[in-house]
Order: C-alpha cells, then sequence, then structure tokens
C-alpha cells in the first residue's frame, strides 16, 4: 500500500490507456468508471455490493452532501468513508455542476456562488476556497476544483467568461488545497466545444499543474457526435502521465468512445438510475423489463451475464417486481447495471493490455446492433 | 433430507415447546418466526439475505399472487420457490383474510368469496377448492385452510356463523387438498375471544385431521391481553403432536408470550414493514431512527448485534439515509429488525432446550424496560 497518490500508464491501444492510479485507500485500474453516491450512498445497493461488482472507487457529491447531513457532521462521525461504509478511494465532486441544476436563487460573482438548498431553502456558500474546505472535511481521496459550468447551447461569450472563472477558480483551488500527501487535487478543463478555449484553458491548468485533469463542461445536452468531437482533441491537450477524467459521462456507447479517445475515468448515475426505472443495459443494448413482453419469460436479463439478477431471477420475476414496485426491482437492476459497466470496464482494460482495442469496439457494437433475443 | 412432512417435539419449558419440522425443503426450527414475502419478495432484501438472518421459511400470499402475478404464471415459470429464488420451505396462506381485508366488492356465499381486485378491479373469486388450487400453483409447502376471518370485535352471532362456516370450508379444503407427500394442509381454529366455539373449532378440525393447526382470528383488533387471554387456552386444544401457528403475530412481546403459551410459528409483516418506516427493534425497546437525537451518534442501532447495520453503520448514518429517503434506509432496517426477530428466537429456542424460558423471559422484559441508552 502506497501512502502517495500516483498514476501509472501501463498500456496503449491506440489512444485508448490503460493504468493504475494508487492511493492510500487502494489501487483504481484504469479506464475506471466510478458508481455514484450521491448522499452517502450508491442507491439501492450495500457498498459491499458495489465493490463486488467491480468498482474500485465511487463518486460523492459535494452539493449533496454539504446540505444533508453536512460537511462538519461528517467530519465529526470519522469522515464520509467511515460514514458510509466504504472503505476505498472516493472522489469527491466540487459541487459547482449541482449547484447550478439543482440549487435555487443562485448568485454567481467572482468570489463563488450563494444559493438557497434545494431541500430546505436555507442559505448556502460555494467559492474555491469552501469546496476545498468541504472536500477535505468529507476526507475526499481525489478533490475536484471549483468551477462553473455552463449548460449547453451556451453563447461564445458565455462558455469563454465561464471558462476564464473557472481558470482563475481553479488556481484558487490549488493555493487552498494545499500540501496533502496522499490526496490528489484535479483541475478541470472548460472551454465548450471551442478548441481554442479547450486549448487555453488546458495550458493554464498544465501551468498551475494538478495530480489529474478532468475534461468537464460536455455531457451537458450537446449530444454524442459533438462530445466526441470534442474528446477527438481535447484529452490531447493534458499531460499524458496523469489521470484524464470525463466527468458525468455516460452510456455504455459514451465511455466505449471516450475510452477510445484517451479517457482513463469516467463517472454517471445512468447505471443507478436507469435500474429504477425498470432499464437494464445488456450487451445486445437497453432491456426496458416494464415490458409486457417479459412478463412469462424464463430467461435472465443476460445469459453470458454472473450478477446475482441474472444468476437468480427471470426476466418474468424483474418485470414482476417492476410492475408490483417492490424495492428488489431497483435492487436486482441496479446491481446488474452496475455490473454491467464494470464488465464493460475489465473488457477495456484486458483489450488494451493486449493492444486490441480496436477489434473490442467493434464486437461491442456488433453485439448492440443484434438487439435483445426475442422471448422463446 | 426427508420425503414427508413431519414434527418433532424436542423440548418444552413451562408450556413453552422446542422441535423441529422437516420438510422435503430443509428443516424448521420452532418456534419459528416466518418473514412475509407478500408478492414474492420479502421488501427490500435478497433472500440471501433473509437466509442470512436466521429464517428457515418464508411466507407467501395467496391474495396477492392470484392477482399478479398469478399462480397459473407462477407455475409455468416452475414455481414460487424458483420464481423468488428461495430454496428452503414456503407457507402460503390461503387468501382468506386479505380478500377480506384488501379487495373490493366482496361478496361471501357458502360457496366462497367474489371480489374485485384492489389492484385493477379485475372480477376474481376465492373458495376452498379454489384457494387449493392456487397454493398448489405456487408450490407452498405449508397450504393453509381457506377461511373466514372476521374482524373484531365482532358480534358472537357473526363470530358464531364464521367459525361454523370456516369449519365447513376446512373440510372442503381437506377433500380438495388430497394426498400429496412431502407437503402439508394447515386447519386454522377460529372462534374469536370465545372459548366455546374455539373449543368446537378445535374438535371439528381434530376430526378432520390435519398436519398443523393455526390459532387463526386473533391480532385482529383485539389487543394483547385479549389476545393472551384465548392462548392461554386455545392452543391446548390442538394436538400436542402437530406444529400450531399463530397467524399474523407480532411485536416482540407478542410473540415472546405466545411462545410462552405453547405456539411454534408466527409470521408478520412488523419487522420489515417498521424498517421501512425507519423503527428498529433492539433488546431495549423500539429506536425510531428518524428523531433528531440520532442525528449526531456514532454509536450502532444495538451495540450487542451483529447484523450488517449495526456492524457498519451509526445511527447517524441511518439517520441521515432515513431523512433523505434513500432505499439502503429500508434494506439496512430490515434486515436488523429481521436479524433482530430471528435472534430473539434462536435466544427462545436455546432457553427452551436448557429449560429456563422463564428466566429468558424475564430477561426479555427487563431488558426492555431499561429503554434506549442515551446518546453520549
Amino acid at each position: 500500500m502506497t501512502d502517495r497518490f500516483s498514476f501509472t500508464l501501463n498500456a496503449t491501444s491506440g489512444k485508448a490507456r490503460g493504468g493504475v492510479i494508487a492511493t492510500p485507500r487502494g489501487e483504481i485500474r484504469t479506464p475506471a468508471f466510478m458508481p455514484v453516491g450521491t448522499a452517502g450512498t450508491v442507491k439501492a445497493m450495500l457498498p459491499e455490493s458495489v465493490a463486488a461488482t467491480g468498482a474500485d472507487i465511487l463518486l460523492g457529491n459535494t452539493y449533496h452532501l454539504m446540505l444533508r447531513p453536512t460537511a462538519e457532521r461528517i467530519a465529526r462521525l470519522g469522515g464520509l468513508h467511515r460514514f458510509m461504509n466504504w472503505s476505498g478511494p472516493i472522489l469527491t465532486d466540487s459541487g459547482g455542476f449541482q449547484v447550478m441544476s439543482l440549487a435555487e436563487l443562485r448568485k454567481l460573482t467572482e468570489e463563488g456562488v450563494t444559493f438557497r438548498s434545494h431541500i430546505d431553502g436555507s442559505r448556502h456558500m460555494l467559492s474555491p476556497e469552501r469546496s476545498m474546505e468541504i472536500q477535505r472535511l468529507l476526507g475526499s481521496d481525489i478533490v475536484m476544483c471549483f468551477d462553473e459550468c455552463p449548460a449547453l447551447p451556451a453563447s461564445d461569450e458565455d462558455v469563454a467568461r465561464a471558462t476564464r472563472l473557472s481558470m482563475r477558480w481553479a488556481e484558487r483551488s490549488k493555493a487552498a488545497f494545499g500540501d496533502r500527501p496522499g490526496h490528489a487535487l484535479f483541475g478541470i478543463q472548460q472551454g465548450g466545444v471551442t478548441r481554442e478555449l479547450r486549448a487555453e484553458s488546458a495550458e493554464r491548468l498544465r501551468e498551475i499543474g494538478f495530480d489529474g485533469y478532468a475534461v468537464g463542461g460536455l455531457a451537458v445536452g450537446e449530444g454524442q457526435e459533438a462530445m466526441f468531437g470534442v474528446l477527438d482533441y481535447a484529452p490531447d491537450m493534458l499531460p499524458r502521465d496523469r489521470p484524464r477524467y470525463l466527468m458525468g459521462v455516460g452510456k455504455p456507447d459514451d465511455i466505449v468512445g471516450a475510452v477510445a479517445r484517451g479517457i482513463d475515468m469516467m463517472d454517471c448515475v445512468l447505471p443507478s438510475r436507469s435500474g429504477r426505472t425498470g432499464q437494464a443495459f445488456t450487451r445486445r443494448g437497453v432491456v426496458n423489463i416494464k415490458n409486457a413482453r417479459h412478463a412469462d419469460d424464463p430467461r435472465p436479463l443476460d445469459e453470458d451475464c454472473t450478477c446475482p439478477a441474472c444468476r437468480g431471477y427471470s426476466r418474468a420475476y424483474l418485470h414482476h417486481v417492476f410492475r408490483a414496485g417492490e424495492i428488489i426491482s431497483s435492487m436486482l437492476l441496479t446491481w446488474h447495471n452496475l455490473h454491467y459497466y464494470q464488465d464493460l470496464m475489465a473488457g477495456m482494460r484486458e483489450a488494451i493490455a493486449q493492444d486490441r482495442f480496436a477489434e473490442f469496439e467493434a464486437a461491442f457494437h456488433a453485439a448492440r446492433s443484434e438487439g435483445d433475443i426475442p422471448p422463446p
């Protein structure tokens, strides 16, 4: 076990990268998918079950946790790891994205953002300094810079203004983070879909210097084609010897496409949220378990999947418990989806190690194009 | 593994009885508490977790399952055990109780009950013959006679009428059940809180002859004192060499009092339902986790409990996830409650084996009277 944060790039296949992030709380195999534990829980999962899917690291949300139960309370209780019973690494976002999408009566200044809680209307403030303090109180292993992420479409002027503000905030984040061996601070590249702004942002971040770099400001409504367009060049602007994190992505094909373009880490609520709404991800695409065609189907969701939902239950059962509104429906489908995502990451890591990522990608798309097998 | 149903009485302590019910699907240690898996799931639990609490047998609800997904569908899919991924014994109720408490537009005749589904308004019928057919389709190991259970308070005339109808239905249930080695049919004693009717009902059931006998018509609003009043004599009217099942009971002190009066089996939704509403059962009584006093409490629900909720989480965490409406709150509190109930049963079985049930009962009440330990 290391006492420092480090990244080792072990293999490449095309632009796809395989490596290991070492932290005092354990290793993160990359490319890595991070399940989201918004409010101190990956919804409908016990943490040991999340680990059983193959997840090495979780994401926690600063915005949600600062409002409830508060970062100070979590710190008094021994930190987020102990609080939520997860001993592995945790990455926390800065709160910047959610304050813009969830909070009420936001007011943005050079200093930071004041807002009211969407839960109880209480007044709060986030700034680079406050975000660093909260993430320190939580005990986060990978801390994200506080930034402003404008929703797309936005005018070029708005994107440029937000990008430059985010870079000034990145510098303040670095200063406030200080020197914390074993903990990492990641900068976040902004710039929307504008190549020049992406380059300017990347250059500024490299000057400041971070332990890792995120590609921010994507997956905010621009569509996959535009996102891949940015990912065709944006990751290359970031240091090769540091992990690259694409925030808030995504669907399975987004993830494969992002890894193909040099991304090492991703997070998304999609597998867990979809599990709660009856959508299951499989090699052959999405299965909507609420569809009546599954009512008498004795087969598992995916014959080749080894997750508990597929080993123990028929589609007919999953259909029944979803229709009946039973909690086990969310539990089993979330588990399946997280298992599928981690299987996908493991498959990509293996393909990269063997330098056959292009074949992997082709097989991935071929299986999906076949579609779900019809009921017997 | 036996291929027949049998009951062995191994020990007594006062009126309390310790024994084993053997079935082709496994043994049931008595006194036994049966978690309720209403619609094919013990809510918020995976079946392997239910087994891990120490449960030997589950209860399934004929009324719910006949409406959704239907008994015929479950039979096509291989029976209820395979459907819900539970390989141990399952007891199913007859549907009689729930049709009276949940269904709409009920019409009761000598033949049976016609009603409309509370889910979609569809028309259905239950009779002794149809109830036996449904329980056979489900693959139930312990089948209950179809009966009418009037809610208390009811007039003496109503209770007498319902009791005699239930006895005629018991005879029809026995005839319809037929000869099914390895499967058991239980008669249900009725008679409300009237000793003479209880005796009449027991005598009639003994004449018909069953593999086990339930004490029915209690826990329907009469209160613990009245229930214990009936339990002071009713179980003694039933054959000593057959298991005695008290239906729908109850709170921990109901259960201890019932075992003290010669009951071998019980079922209740209380531990699982309470788990979903933030109530936890402990040796020292009920803890309402939503209470603000727990918000900063680093202690587990119960220092002596070995369930996952108590081993891994603070009261502060459980309070937080309950307040935040997170599914893990229901998962952990349900698991804790079922674990507590099974611990209670194991403690009673051990005390009976050592003929010190009275001491166990005294210690049980003493711990509860101390109440919850205040926060530090």
